[in-house]
């Protein structure tokens, strides 16, 4: 273990009901008029908008509305919301959504205060230092956005995706969580999502850092968890309990917990981010879902022991050398993916008929570095190899 | 899963050297004045408060000391401190120690602004409706008090022990951790802070409520790293890795998360407290050592399917009906206890010769009523069975 510094102050109200909280919580912040910003119409058809507003009113506070996020938030929608907060004099702001919304919100929150343009804090021109308070309501899990300090925004004229770190400025105040409003979730959503928590898990499981049992165990704890339940939630959508247990190991596997005092290594959120940049349509998780175990079967071969004790701790694989408890574990995690979830491992999977690995493989460099990974360091030859690795079919 | 709020505002600075930053974590709190809070002589003289008080000076917080908390704290000291903190007009409090120092100093921030009498709190007579912000430099883990709203006080005049419980006003500010702190711990000590902190998981892991996959598997992973990195502290105290895991651990079994939306159990602390009560010389973890697996023995007879699953899960246990695989849970952990910890587990090991359990039986149902627990409930009946399951020899 490494030295940390953990903080992690968002309240979480979790649970059936837990949005009637809304305007409590929010008083607590000491927001008097807060935006509310969301994206798709259900929020404002189904009467969710009316429950918030509601409990908004109860307690005096005032709101206006911004609507519209899109998947892979722009900065068109940033701007907007700051003039609309700067001309409203809103004091706070609420997302009701997933991560777009969320991230939507914080990048408000931050610029609202801000003389110059709120990109500066993207481009690492400038450092937050102020900012509304956000409080969240969670409809989409898996980002885990709702339990960070992090947003990521693209900027519309170039299409440049950035994003923002702080240490705790932009952790939401609170975050209400109430596991039936997954349950209209379509079965892709759904496994997508648990692809991305299972990431951010993954992401920080692959360490070099040694003696590191207590966060290897909540990972894996939280893996099992996730593998257990998703299942369960796949087939009876329903299912409350599956829905609770799924969005919970979603927020712990990225409010920075189980990253406490270890490298990390991220190389397939980077490998994931040139594919979906490069072919829009392809989704976040999805994209994960066919990168992961390539990286995995790579490392299989040149360093197995992290991916060999994911395998005998949490997919029971039984090898006793290393190399082939990995290869197991690989295995594992695709049956899991492709079997459980229903989804595609491969780039034809993903609608891509012939990706341009030479193209993909040095927009990552060039954007990343020319070696990356805290896992094990990884040069243009093998990050070509490992986007390879990719199922074919 | 149930309903729950979790908020756990606690910074933890963790690491080598992480004493130096407590000036910059008290001044974020806002205090310029501060009441350093410790037990033994050993702060004083290993020089650590001479590390604490450049650290404030260096910021320009003035701070002033009260010494002398002993284990199992009275009002005494705290009156003393109440006493101390209005003449200096102190603005916070900074204990130094383990859980008798931290709930001394939870006690005194709360009784400080208050016109009443402090007990009231404890007694419930009052609620906490303000306090003090409280730091704490960890040196003796187990209690969980770093990252806890709650607090211990014993009343001289009667010796009755009382807790206060609050949502969050009481949880420390910060929590700095040094492992290296923890190397002069003496073996005994080490064992009964594990034993503390195993109960404090495996109380909460002990519940009726129906799919927490999520908190068991957190519950778990954190038993199986104190089973895996205990031997190794216990063979090397100075193992800086070792003790990082462990006191990591220690925190995280108590600080509300593993328990988010579970009913939890708890008897095994209420059993230990009338022994420690009746017989004072018995330290808190060891009671706990001789109780839990009486209790979990009791539980493999009358309601052993979470026992079984804790020594599958946990222990290996590889039996297919539930009562043989509690009952192999059982013997596994009187053998973590007894050969790896190398506590008693009998009264006579705890230097009872002749345990009245009548009276411990009468004074818990007494105490906490007729019919306790949350796991399984229990009679007077069942608790003194419960008792006569602990060792003989």
């Amino acid at each position: 273990m490494e030295n940390f510094t953990y903080y992690s102050p968002t309240l979480y109200e979790f649970g059936r009901g837990s949005e009637e909280k809304i305007g409590m919580l929010t008083f607590l912040t000491g927001a008097s008029k807060v935006m509310i910003v969301y994206g798709q119409k259900y929020v404002k058809n189904n009467g969710l908008l009316d429950r918030i507003t509601t409990s908004l009113n109860t307690l005096g506070i005032e709101w206006v509305t911004l609507g519209g996020v899109q998947p892979n938030p722009t900065d068109t929608l940033v701007y907007e919301g700051i003039k609309l907060a700067r001309a409203k004099k809103v004091d706070g702001v609420l997302a009701v959504g997933g991560g777009s919304v969320i991230d939507t919100a914080k990048a408000i929150a931050a610029g609202t205060g801000y003389d110059g343009d709120f990109w500066d804090f993207f481009s690492g021109k400038a450092q937050v230092k102020e900012a509304l308070p956000v409080g969240v309501l969670l409809t989409i899990p898996g980002s885990g956005s709702e339990g960070s300090g992090n947003a990521v925004i693209t900027r519309s004229e170039d299409n440049v995706k950035l994003s923002l770190r702080t240490d705790s400025i932009l952790k939401p105040r609170f975050a209400v969580v109430n596991p039936e409003m997954t349950f209209t979730l379509s079965a892709r959503q759904t496994a997508i999502g648990i692809v991305d928590m299972m990431s951010h898990i993954m992401e920080r499981y692959f360490s070099t850092t040694p003696r590191v049992e207590v966060g290897d165990r909540l990972c894996e704890g939280l893996l099992l968890a996730l593998i257990t339940e998703a299942p369960k939630a796949l087939a009876e959508p329903t299912d409350y309990q599956s829905r609770a247990n799924i969005e919970w190991a979603g927020t712990l596997a990225h409010n920075g917990l189980i990253g406490c005092g270890r490298r990390e290594d991220w190389v397939s959120h980077y490998m994931e981010h040139e594919i979906s940049a490069m072919y829009p349509n392809v989704a976040h998780g999805a994209g994960l879902a066919a990168v992961i175990p390539a990286w995995m079967a790579f490392m299989a071969h040149h360093k197995p022991s992290k991916v060999a004790q994911l395998g005998r701790r949490v997919f029971g694989v039984e090898a006793k050398d290393d190399r082939t408890a990995a290869i197991e574990a690989v295995a594992s995690l695709r049956a899991f993916f492709s079997a459980v979830l229903r989804l595609p491992l491969s780039f034809k999977g993903l609608g891509i008929d012939e990706p341009d690995i030479a193209a993909l493989v040095s927009n990552l460099h060039r954007n990343k570095g020319e070696i990356i990974g805290g896992y094990y360091r990884l040069g243009a030859e093998d990050t070509r190899q490992i986007y390879e690795l990719i199922d074919p079919a």
